[in-house]
């Protein structure tokens, strides 16, 4: 039975909406729902990032924080930090953004997270773990039942293996 | 602080989409969606109903039941037994489906939970306790949430008040 | 070349939403659009019912008259007259709706225009000739250029041939 | 009464999806659906483009011109050529786009049709005159009306004041 991971730790210089850098540590405690986008995935822009806005309305905000991440992997000359400025005040989108560091072919947290694509659903437990990685669009329902249950399992849940796992074939309520 | 209460039972005399009448008893331990709606209600039609169709759809059916309940407290010689059966048929509804028996001036089971009007949603939780009642549209997302708490909650939580409850006034997460 | 045809003329004994009954004759001069449905036809309420309202809300009503036809051919114990009358004040349906005179296997105005189905869209121009029948929706960019054409084709048009026609395998713009 | 004057002549230097240049004398003859817009702008993502791109696919394109005008008024670091055409790439518009020409406040065409934002949408007739000036969304059913009115209108329209005219206050049908 495979035990659950800690989530990697993010690769970000640049953050948005946010006076301090947010860091998986200082999010301990809380669920957190990370958004992998791109301002110019059209998935992203229809989806992805109104899901990740109605959440940040909805959940009391010490109990689940929603993050997005700016994981530019093509067309880099388009989607720089200036655009991305823009396209966040167009959109009005106010949750915390952070622009993950460039490398290659894959930015850093991307690649650390092992995304294969935008936009990408994640979720991370109280205790800092990894929980879902979904490349596409997660349903709302779907979406909203994984986030209510790590609300409310217990912080040491008895039997690990019962909780929610996900792996890149999919995952278990 | 406010003790759940026990769900009222349903009064039912014809069930669709079931082999046997289902009750409240029957269903213990499993989360329950039920949904009140009319045939010409539009908000059912546009809102409700397909939301009890993809949560029908979503959830592990021996963990979440998903109840339709029909509360005609209008229209009473346009929406009869035969006209819903056409309604169910032409919208493909799959999930069971109760006809809350008539009374004046609310069907009985509407009276019990005390609805105002329809579309409502109402989660039962695995004790068979009320733990939301909402009348017209509850969100995706945060619906998605009540479910995944109450799948996920010990079956005796250490303090009810910590968990939803829900008034004519509202719910807390 | 096919000359275009006079519309057939209309079965209806009874009217909602009008004072009068509609006939042709008494429409000459505007174009029409003329709309089958079934009230318990998904289609038609999500899509056709709607773009009927639409229409009616959109356009001049001494150039374009708009009309629901209600054309049962199932179900005929659940959509009875005074159903379709509940199912048109639920959904606030203002425009003026026939009910087709029953008949087997087709009611008699549906059996006339050789209506494959619900919904279907007929446009009669203001000379009284049918000019589009399409069943399914039709899209409103589409459906508006048709309108717009028939609002501002003479009323004699120099060469019928060149203008608009509908076969039941589609129509040319 | 007003008589229709000639649509501005347009200022583009750069053109996309295009071989040659497009010219209001060159496409004479022919109805032009004119959609200015900010690639960043939100209504323009979400309703002005895929609604070009629909008259793109619905109408014979030699009855039907369909132009996007990128009309950029602010972020302009952010909304570039390069930008532009990453966008174009990822939302897969196919249709003759123009870069309007920079200009102070506003781009060059942009101030020549007196435009107060985006998206706008213009229509020009079979000879060249303006005929639709709209800020914001324009309804398909409605839109379309008057693109097949343009279709039909006799190309010496025996009053002129009875076509279809537009001003700041609004168009007539």
């Amino acid at each position: 039975m495979q035990p659950l991971r800690p989530a990697p730790t993010w690769s970000v210089e640049t953050w948005l909406n946010t006076p301090h850098p947010l860091t998986l540590e200082g999010l301990r405690g809380r669920v957190i729902l990370l958004g992998s986008f791109q301002m110019l995935c059209p998935g992203c822009v229809q989806v992805g990032l109104p899901q990740l806005a109605k959440a940040y309305e909805l959940f009391p905000r010490d109990q689940v924080t929603v993050v997005g991440l700016h994981t530019v992997f093509e067309h880099h000359s388009a989607m720089t930090e200036v655009a991305l400025r823009a396209f966040v005040h167009e959109y009005r989108l106010s949750f915390p953004i952070g622009i993950d560091r460039p490398n290659s072919p894959l930015p850093e947290t991307m690649a650390r997270y092992d995304l294969q694509g935008t936009p990408s659903v994640i979720l991370i437990d109280r205790q800092g773990r990894l929980r879902l990685k979904r490349l596409g669009h997660v349903d709302d329902l779907w979406l909203g039942a994984q986030i209510g249950a790590l609300l409310t399992e217990p912080l040491t849940p008895p039997i690990a293996s019962e909780a929610t796992v996900c792996t890149p074939e999919g995952c278990t309520l």
